[in-house]
């Protein structure tokens, strides 16, 4: 074990991770990714005892111009950035929806204990484990008293909405926590044998009377301002510690 | 415009490539990705009139240890290969269930017009379009004479199965084609500006009396070879041509 001194900060949208950027005072990085074609966008600084953190994002769709949401997106900007960042650990950062059958309200912030995929159903034996792709967060006992926040299990699928067959694999999933990229990143994390954490704030309930797009949108500002509260906090309590330490 | 010199051939799964593989006599490439890290297996030798050709398989798991079919592990794939062996155009071939509906039977092999995902709603201005993710082949009308084979919309998701959200989304893109990568790689393959091909043999037929999981696996070594036998005649084609010769 060796102390943590480069942190990568993955966040899907922008408008996400502004806020957090501005807050943090990070450089944009220009030509770190491993191809001038990347569409994502990365921006560095120095975080406490001197460890080096890095916020990417997926950057923008040149056909849709909108930004890479989704596993897709979140699959290459973890890809490219574990190779080209070689991090000590990385961070997921996004907005999410949460579930008031489980305790959720807007504005929470959840740690992730575990990474489901809700959307992949594949009924032959072990592509269907492979479908979930369950992968577990590293155990941050000390960092979760430090943000007193709430903890629970996050699941990926790369639709806003949710239909019944969504809702019945996200009860079965024991879902607190619905986003698009989570799964994604933690199949890369795993595959570099990078310890992974994830960070979400409720932008709307999932199980409640608002369909998500309007809450998403109402919400967004919102959640995004509570994600420049709590990164920070994240990163200066897992900079120039072990893993052991978290 | 300059010949073609450089395919690369993107195949899911190996039990879908070796036969391929063995026919072609190409050889396994050692270190040939970015990191070592990188599950795919690539397979390289020489086409027609002196062009490059490389086989790339998705590899395996490295938990669940089957093959990393879908989405995110073909954009893992294509990023990869796209950067590392900068090929002029880019073939995914691989098996894929078909539709009665639309004259489709098990053995068929058809080329892709158009590519769309059918399981990513994502209900906001803009971000609709991004969902569906729609891209198109280049047009090969010489090609697709050559070949005798069908035409038609290639939709990938994420799920072996169809639920009748699935279907639905399945009949307003006029699919042809169900698979689980092609959209992910025409996403990659536009963001490299390289053209881009698919080539699907069908094993199953989704509107038919049989699960999709028994039909698949009954027909998959017969879809395997029918890939065998039509992509080294794509290979033998395209190598030195221009695409407007396609």
């Amino acid at each position: 074990m060796s102390p943590i001194a480069t942190i990568v900060v993955l966040i899907a949208m922008d408008a996400e991770a502004q806020p957090l950027i501005a807050s943090l005072n990070l450089e944009e990085q220009k030509d770190c990714f491993m191809t001038r074609r990347a569409p994502m966008k990365c921006y560095g600084g120095v975080a406490a005892r001197g460890a080096r953190v890095f916020v990417v994002t997926n950057g923008t769709c040149a056909k849709h111009n909108v930004c890479n949401v989704g596993t897709v997106g979140a699959a290459i900007a973890a890809y490219d950035a574990l190779v080209t960042l070689n991090p000590d650990v990385v961070v997921n950062a996004g907005t999410a929806g949460g579930f008031a059958k489980r305790g959720g309200a807007v504005g929470d912030v959840y740690l992730a204990s575990t990474f489901r995929n809700f959307d992949r159903r594949i009924p032959i034996p072990r592509y269907d484990a492979y479908g979930v792709g369950e992968y577990e967060a590293i155990k941050t006992p000390n960092l979760q008293r430090e943000l007193k926040c709430k903890i629970g299990v996050v699941c990926t699928g790369n639709s806003l909405d949710a239909t019944e067959t969504c809702r019945a694999a996200l009860d079965a999933h024991e879902a607190s926590v619905k986003e698009m990229e989570a799964a994604a990143i933690a199949h890369v994390a795993h595959l570099f044998g990078v310890p992974f954490i994830a960070v979400k704030t409720i932008t709307d309930i999932v199980d409640g009377p608002v369909a998500t797009q309007e809450e998403f949108l109402a919400n967004l500002g919102t959640a995004a301002t509570a994600l420049k509260d709590v990164v920070p906090k994240i990163i200066d309590f897992v900079a120039g510690k072990e893993l052991n330490e978290l």
